[in-house]
């Protein structure tokens, strides 16, 4: 392990830069929280308007400080942040924390000031979290080493989780929340604006700690992708699963992601493609981020997915509360199967549903435990969810002990969603390392990303394209590139005679670089029958363009045989600026559009991947024989998605987009009746 | 007020039949409540085994008891039951409650079971409660009269939110979730089957008690919606809202809720015409139905809606969350208005976009109050959302006495979102009667039911329509019955001679009672040129469809003027086994059905309603003149809907189908091109 990464995870010699002697301020914090939880290191407070701090022997500076430091949190105001940075860095220490804020959060200014301190950084070799880092917290070293206020708690209990965040009140959030349930971490990293070490590094470092079984990260933007991407492949081959809670679901929401945190906006359905792509589980509510780790603590993806529970109750409205709210993401509720229903009425448990009622059976834990082996053997669930009524208020061992020794058999993931109001059975279900949830969607929001989770794709093989891109492209040559990657299309170029061997009658575009819609300069004309009004009509279009548009630059026309087909779709390629290269299909046409009837991945994709993208786009479900309807050419289909994705490898283009592609019938292949192409 | 109804709201007089002298026994747990929460009424245990019942004299029958009863909870056996209904009746106490289940949500052998108890309440004219009843706690006068295990807990907060529970485990589960906050209840009432007294009736017996502000309902099934309806009004009559959580959102959910209390299932989008339509707020969540009453009470639907708040917080990332989770919702986070801006910058509070950041400003009480001032002037939002980081945890007096302050100045509704664990804050804020929310997807949910709150809708004059309805209807019929509504069709029957004055091209249909797919038989002929064919065709179809379908009596044939129109509709009419008749509007075609684009409403409509209606299909967009397409007649289409409609005051017809309807261009109206009815 490198220093940085010792440092982060279990830092020993650390220096205080700017703690205040006054217990009351902000950043004294640090020292105060550190004493108090136990911290069984070295501690430097540099103050040089003091002798002692906190009871502390002061240091006026780091030069003073005698000895190795791992980890200065310089706590010093933003004007300060640089020349700090500085003197680390050129002492040596491997990692510093910044928490001031006011860099690339607070506009361009901020943003120069923030490349100064990661340049004065890296000149020494030194690493940065932050800066506006909360800071870094080891519970089970008992190493307090925030401002955060939550750690004015008399105590906390350390766990197996550790938790990543971009924003510093949001760690202290969720550690609060956590304790109050005896959920524990074994680490809270504070990462601010990622000036230089990102939630993929320091995630992948938390991978390396025996101490670490999952790695849940809060997230206001995805910042290195990458980074991201190669933690997430480490942790599926370690077996500890990455869950996360991105903002930006709603488009208010991202434009605040941005201007908290300097990062750029990116679509929420780019960033779904990234956590699915890359075997992260995404959860959307905020208590589910605490609660879903248990549930795949030392687990993988499952081999197949039914996306379905089986679910046992001991209060008929608290089962049909989870099973409601299970339903509206998706998920079945599933009666027992033949294999479940065999072991269940072997112990004499009656089953004749959905939910399987233990209000007669009650909560002895012999019953419980048959009931779980019983959900558990079916073969068309994930997993198991226990509901648990009013028992678990007042009789917590009774009502949660058959749970805990029954989920301690290897199988299936057990959950339970507890109805009453019952903090100790929730701590009981913890400290046993079951997931437990305390609300209805909590609990469905957690099962459906639980439900969702796939091991990271295959990385395609890097391609590296020599396809010149034109600066200033027009529709035939996004034709030709389109073409050069795999999907050709029938359209000629003309300028003066009618190509030879055109099966008519055609269409005819004009063609330029500088003109987005055709059809108001009168650049398009349809169903033209033979090759002399073919000439007619090309020199008549010329004339038009030219007053319509005389600046626009002319560089010839195109002709394309008429083509109908079953249907039309839009296929969309973009560069996130979060995820990077993404490819879209959508069904065409403007109910299309009114219903955002699209699918969207990480490209570039392959073609299991353009399949299940097709069975997404509901608009496009009539060509696969749905009502006895003819079937469209889905293979051909599939094929173009996958070549039009390979533009992912071409660095030269920003956006690409066919809009229509025309789907033949089985066999016809697909026609490219339109293509664009934006340069970067 | 009767005497059921002051039974309901405060028994004073209770017997207890089959009380348990084993206090272990769930059968003893309403006495041993009553007696630990300090009930000051009168109670009977009624065990013909026992001398004494947990210290207090027993009775062996009910005719041993002294002087009037005014409550029943009869907590013996299922096969008990109508015995002792009889026997109270008889006795003529005006309410019972019935414990045991075994009833309607049995099976059939149970739901004869429940006629006869029913009917032996009746026969003394004796109120029911239930069967499958937890009972009816009233926390105000210390009345505990339940078996539900919740009232186990020492002490229990009072307030001035009553809840209906069909299910008597979330009754509890409530009820303990809210006593941890400091949220109380007046009163708690477990309607069960509803065999007798329904939610309706129970909560229009709520409003009338003053000590009541907001009814709460937890609702598996709408059993009653006439008299639930009646009490929406009253409530709103009253400024009392009503805000309910029911089941069935999914399919499985419906299932469930089915089979478990036996009401029928409707379909959810009813169910939420249901709700909006008589002004009640409806949550989805768990948590927002306990979080939301403080943010109704006292308070009527707001004449302007915006779906949109001022938000103002004190930690950057839980405000981003709340905005986010709202956002999700439709609800936008907005930026002061010039309004507010006026009174933010008088106070030195600098605001920049859709967060106020108190960061730095704090959380003193009076500047917090003038940030709350400064939001609730802006007039383009319906509430201020406060969002509380750190500092709720551990200075709760200082983190929400300036919220407490603001709110308390009559305005605009404040609410607030808690970021850490913070119960002292909660529990504050619910003692001052402001809403609190422990997530950011409770407040969001609760929001989003408080932006959609309107008035009861003014119920239209009922109709009595005197138009026969034939027992098998053709479609010939059912365009006859739709044109004495006030939507005519241009189709006419023909037997063997070609009808006068038609406007060729022409349609032809077979008409039948019997064949619900005429295309299948033949019996469908598009774009007949002339009346020689037409007749031709006619006597060609007769012979086909006998040929195809000799079973089906053929009526004659019908025929129609081609047309095309620029766009096609679906409107439906049925009657909802839950809340009776609905009116659908979809967009017509393979797309609308994939896309379930379409728009529901409790049927009779009026001509606004229609036209709300036609602005919440997406499919319709287009004819409203989006990018320039030409514009439909929308106005013709708003008619025909409200024609369609008045189905409503036809008894006999259980379901009716125009599809498609075609609609034309503006001022050339609609056209009925097929129709289809279903008797009652």
């Amino acid at each position: 392990m490198t220093a940085p990464a010792q440092a982060l995870l279990d830092p020993r010699r650390i220096a205080l830069i700017g703690a205040s002697a006054d217990a009351g301020r902000l950043t004294a914090r640090p020292q105060r929280y550190l004493r108090r939880h136990g911290f069984s290191g070295t501690l430097f407070p540099v103050n040089p308007r003091a002798v002692e701090v906190l009871g502390e022997h002061a240091y006026a500076s780091l030069d003073e400080i005698p000895g190795e430091i791992d980890f200065a949190y310089i706590l010093l105001g933003t004007e300060q942040v640089e020349a700090q940075v500085a003197a680390c860095a050129a002492r040596g220490i491997p990692l510093a924390c910044v928490l001031a804020d006011g860099f690339a959060e607070a506009g361009p200014e901020g943003a120069a000031r923030q490349a100064r301190v990661v340049a004065a950084a890296r000149a020494g070799g030194m690493r940065l979290l932050g800066p506006n880092s909360m800071g870094v917290v080891n519970l089970r070293a008992r190493t307090a080493l925030s401002t955060n206020a939550a750690l004015e708690a008399e105590s906390l209990p350390a766990g197996r989780v550790a938790l990543v965040s971009q924003s510093g009140s949001m760690m202290g959030a969720l550690l609060s929340r956590g304790a109050a349930r005896g959920l524990g971490f074994s680490h809270l990293i504070g990462t601010g604006n990622e000036a230089d070490l990102t939630a993929g590094e320091v995630a992948s470092v938390l991978l390396d700690d025996p101490d670490v079984d999952v790695v849940c990260l809060f997230l206001e933007a995805l910042r290195a992708p990458q980074q991201l991407a190669a933690a997430a492949r480490k942790a599926h081959r370690l077996g500890k699963p990455i869950v996360a809670l991105k903002l930006g679901r709603s488009p208010f929401g991202a434009e605040l992601a941005t201007s908290h945190t300097g990062a750029l906006a990116g679509s929420d359905a780019a960033a779904d493609a990234f956590f699915a792509a890359h075997g992260i589980l995404r959860v959307t509510m905020l208590e589910a981020l605490l609660e879903l780790p248990l549930l795949v603590a030392g687990r993988r993806p499952p081999a197949q997915r039914h996306r379905a529970v089986g679910v046992m109750t001991t209060t008929g409205g608290g089962g049909a509360l989870a099973v409601d709210a299970l339903g509206v993401l998706g998920i079945e509720a599933r009666r027992p199967d033949a294999a479940a229903a065999a072991l269940l009425d072997a112990r004499a448990l009656p089953h004749h549903g959905r939910l399987l009622d233990m209000t007669l059976a009650g909560t002895r834990p012999d019953r419980v435990m048959a009931a779980l082996a019983g959900l558990r053997a079916a073969q068309d669930t994930d997993l198991v969810l226990a509901v648990v009524g009013s028992s678990a208020q007042f009789r917590p061992e009774d009502a949660v002990g058959g749970i805990i020794a029954g989920a301690a058999i290897p199988g299936k993931p057990v959950a339970a969603f507890l109805a009453p109001q019952a903090e100790a059975s929730l701590r009981l279900l913890a400290e046993a390392g079951i997931a437990a949830f305390r609300t209805p969607e909590g609990a469905a929001d957690a099962i459906r990303a639980y439900c969702a989770w796939q091991a990271p794709a295959e990385t395609l093989p890097a391609e590296t394209l020599a396809i010149p891109v034109p600066s200033a492209p027009d529709e035939a040559d996004a034709r030709a590139l389109f073409a050069a990657l795999g999907l050709p299309s029938d359209a000629v170029v003309m300028q003066g005679e009618a190509p030879p061997g055109l099966r008519y009658p055609v269409a005819l575009k004009i063609l330029s670089p500088d003109l987005a819609h055709k059809t108001e300069v009168g650049g398009v004309a349809l169903r033209i029958g033979d090759a002399p009004s073919l000439v007619r009509e090309a020199a008549a279009m010329r004339a038009r363009v030219a007053a319509a548009a005389p600046r626009a630059r002319i560089t010839g026309l195109v002709v394309q045989p008429m083509a109908a087909g079953l249907a039309e779709a839009i296929l969309g390629f973009r560069r996130d600026p979060e995820v990077g290269p993404v490819v879209l299909l959508g069904a065409g046409g403007v109910m299309a559009e009114l219903h955002r009837d699209v699918t969207l991945r990480l490209a570039p994709v392959d073609l299991a991947t353009a399949r299940a993208m097709i069975g997404e786009v509901r608009g496009l479900k009539p060509l696969g024989g749905w009502r006895n309807l003819p079937r469209g050419d889905l293979d051909a289909l599939a094929r173009a998605i996958v070549a039009f994705s390979r533009l992912a490898a071409l660095g030269g283009i920003a956006e690409a987009e066919i809009n229509p592609l025309i789907i033949g019938r089985e066999g016809e292949g697909v026609i490219v009746a339109d293509a664009w192409l934006v340069p970067a």
